[in-house]
């Protein structure tokens, strides 16, 4: 029987117990519900850095680029954390370089993993059968904020596991944690999120991200990270 | 309108925000439901020691020693870890040095606070009365297990922030996590501990531990950390 864990925090993260694995990398609010929306909607391939210099030399080489810290927009970027700076035409074909607070942390440190793919509520059907045709030990990571646990990854990851069970077997307390916390607000996921301290933190005026943030299955696409590039599979 | 908080495990302590409050360390299974049982058995003080060659020294003062690396009762020692070896009458009158593999680390990075106590499902009841009137804005530090999140500690801070609202307001997903994890497994809570990494790695034979050690109320006394020493408020 394959297994499915989970990490509530990237700082969390066993890095011996990555290898053979398919690594999950969720960050709800907002990076990887960007990447699955922007990869669904033409953009050619996302590359992922932690340091936001890294996407300025990226830009002389003819790729947009697309960053937060702390919530707001980079100086000088052409594009935020907010999944509805996507859905532009212009993108179609074009390559993003994107930084952002957590979720490009999440995703440099489950590099060890045998396959890493990107998770969000946008994508959790699609994501969910691939991993159950994939048959390999699965690991979670959420992104969570600043090395602490959030809430929002957390549902996720109740959420993905309850779609991969009985397949699959949640092993380790975190996973038993996020199933528990999951199964009290399934039915009132958004407005639980609402209460979240990212949420608060984003404020009134990102109620339209939250909401796109949080709803199922808008894009079917799984994003995939192969060589520093993020393509669909 | 005071807050409680939460830290699912000891590395996620937010040394800068323990001033003024009263922290509660808790590690169900089982140093603090072992200093809860013991202390309220006639134990005189228990003096928690991160280092075990410390409780060595300490038992030329006249002490018992007690503790555990990884569940097992370590060589030498008087006491494991089990709260059954502190039904003993000869331990009346008696202090105790104790140190494990979790709960002694979580006391030690709490020493910030204002104000340290210990809390268990034996004594919850007592332990939330005492804080309702205190006043004072309340942290719970969940021990966990080498630095991760375990589920028995993080069902025991969502218990405890039931019985505290709405005089307290929770902050902090932390904190909406644990409350949204025991709402759903309020009424078997005990067998939902069962199925824990911790139930599992103690095994079969601990099964009567497992059970003290989820029993709501048998003890109704604060041990409070005072200048090294855990004695009754």
């Amino acid at each position: 029987m394959k297994t499915v864990e989970v990490s509530l925090t990237p700082p969390l993260i066993d890095q011996d117990a990555l290898a053979g694995r398919i690594t999950v990398v969720v960050d709800i609010l907002r990076a990887t519900s960007c990447m699955v929306t922007g990869l669904a909607n033409g953009v050619k391939e996302m590359v992922p850095f932690v340091d936001k210099d890294e996407c300025f030399k990226m830009r002389e080489k003819g790729y947009k680029i697309a960053g937060e810290r702390g919530g707001k927009k980079i100086k000088g970027f052409d594009l935020g954390n907010s999944p509805y700076d996507y859905l532009d035409d212009s993108l179609k074909g074009v390559g993003v370089a994107i930084t952002t607070t957590n979720g490009t942390v999440a995703i440099q440190r489950s590099l060890n993993s045998e396959e890493v793919v990107i998770g969000a509520f946008l994508n959790i059907s699609a994501l969910s059968k691939y991993l159950l045709s994939a048959k390999k030990n699965i690991h979670i990571a959420c992104a969570g904020w600043r090395g602490k646990v959030n809430l929002e990854d957390t549902l996720f990851a109740g959420d993905l596991i309850s779609r991969l069970v009985p397949e699959y077997t949640p092993v380790g307390d975190s996973a038993l944690i996020a199933q528990l916390a999951l199964q009290s607000c399934e039915s009132s996921l958004h407005r639980e999120i609402l209460f979240s301290d990212h949420a608060k933190r984003l404020g009134k005026e990102y109620t339209r991200d939250i909401e796109l943030c949080t709803t199922i299955d808008k894009y079917p696409v799984i994003p995939i990270y192969e060589s520093g590039y993020l393509i669909l599979t």
